[in-house]
């Protein structure tokens, strides 16, 4: 599937650490079992589209050589995967007919368990970092390794954690440019009840820029003096939502890698190429659909999407 | 607060028909009580400062001068506002902490009960016409009366009507222009499960364009060969968001009708405008966050709006 790879061999490299996993997900519109997953896995092949995604994650004994040639396939570099004795880390979920609510029917974290990120030294210098949404203390320790060469650190996380870890969570906040978060989350987080308020809270909090994730309804990013609105692309037919808002990192730090620089527009080119990759992620389960795609399917998607905030 | 209307006396004229009722609202933030509310109440106002407004509904003895000032001195003909025996309509509720969901304490139709709204013979040439969110047996009378001369007639409806009286409500939708709904309404009234495909199938349905309403997360038009999404306002303070719909309608209206025409353009800056008219009644009780705006305010707030999405 190399051919379907836009990057170049000047691609910028972007490390990415987080959960490589296997999932089996239920939804009103069928199911996969044991099918590739986690946040590296999705922001990975988002990003692979855009940059040279190299990916810390843990495997178990039960991760075959296909699921790491979806991977490699796309030019992930995937020498930063162990691989340890067990089994991969397993999350099974049901979608309510809604396809946003979801109850977890099993957390098998195996491995990943034991997961602590030693970031190999020829990716240390790596400028762009996005830390997937896993343990903040994890999240540090990663930043002790490798934020000193990084030029721009972004970062997601869940309610799981800010619920749990809020402390360490915070130190992480002191340490990055870009944090990812959801709307609830985000008031959560900043203790506030809208949107607005809650970012600029957290911006107060270490991050020069905060993304809010809104899914079906697309994706604010807050900066200083800055407001950036970016819609979903509208779909008639969601199948898993499952890695949305991972694919929408990857490709936005990709995308934003790629480009360079901070300003407006390369901030926005970051959030509506993030949006694009994440509705093509939901079109099907697991990573199919954002594997093998045509760069032209990616750009007709993204006008489309941009026709519809012309006015 | 004439002085606040940036009409000339060359405005188009908009007949409006709905509720004109009074509110009791609490929210965590604040109550209000037996202050002016009712779709036409918001939409006269909003519409206002567009176009002529030209308003028919019905209040009871209760409804001082004063309340009807609040419209008058907007510019709103309220000669078609019928004085009835009785008392005007009332409604009372109570919004959650996360200022949208909300009970209903109390619905006294009252007078309103008895409305069957005469269009004034100088009202049924009017061009621009709104049937605002009441009984589809009445929004059909209305056609009945004033549907001929119109030229765009435009809906808004909810899922009590959906629920008690969608035969009559489907015979409205094949007389009109543009169907405002709300987006879980639109899947109820649709019967589908994602926004796109109950827009498509609504379309159908008759109207030749769909507004849907999504609330803080904006508003997204359907037409033929169109799509056109505009965010809402973000807003750190939202103190009622009774009547934002209303407010969004009025406004959408008032604009279209001040610019003429349906193309690309004129749709969007109806989008627009209806979109900032909404985010102003959201930040106060009852009308008074659309009372007495200057226009620069209104203009300056569409401005940062629409900067949000200039990528």
């Amino acid at each position: 599937m190399a051919e379907h790879r836009p990057r170049d061999d000047a691609a910028k490299p972007i490390l990415i650490v987080g959960s490589v996993a296997f999932d089996s997900v239920e939804t009103p519109h069928g199911r996969a079992d044991m099918a590739l997953g986690g946040s590296a896995s999705y922001a990975g092949i988002a990003a692979s589209y855009f940059a040279q995604p190299r990916v810390v994650g843990i495997v178990g004994d039960d991760f075959e050589d296909h699921h790491m040639r979806k991977l490699s396939d796309h030019g992930v570099d995937v020498r930063g995967i162990e691989r340890a004795d067990g089994k991969t880390f397993h999350w099974k979920g049901r979608y309510h007919e809604n396809m946003k609510d979801r109850d977890t029917l099993e957390t098998s974290l195996n491995v990943f368990q034991r997961f602590d990120p030693v970031i190999p030294e020829a990716y240390r210098k790596t400028q762009y970092v996005l830390l997937g949404n896993i343990d903040p203390a994890l999240q540090l320790s990663v930043l002790d390794q490798a934020g000193g060469g990084a030029q721009f650190v972004g970062m997601d996380t869940m309610n799981f954690w800010i619920n749990t870890a809020r402390d360490p969570l915070i130190e992480v906040l002191k340490r990055i440019d870009l944090l990812f978060i959801n709307d609830e989350e985000a008031m959560q987080l900043a203790d506030e009840w809208s949107v607005a308020a809650a970012a600029e809270r957290l911006l107060r909090m270490g991050p020069k820029f905060v993304v809010i994730k809104r899914g079906e309804h697309g994706a604010v990013l807050f900066g200083p003096k800055l407001t950036l609105f970016v819609p979903a692309v509208l779909l008639s037919n969601v199948v898993d939502p499952t890695g949305a808002g991972d694919t929408f990192a990857g490709g936005f730090m990709g995308q934003l890698s790629r480009v360079g620089g901070l300003d407006r527009s390369a901030l926005a080119s970051a959030l509506t190429w993030g949006t694009v990759m994440a509705s093509f992620t939901v079109e099907a389960f697991s990573v199919d659909g954002i594997c093998g795609l045509a760069p032209e399917a990616i750009a007709d998607r993204r006008k489309t999407l941009i026709e519809m905030v012309r006015y």
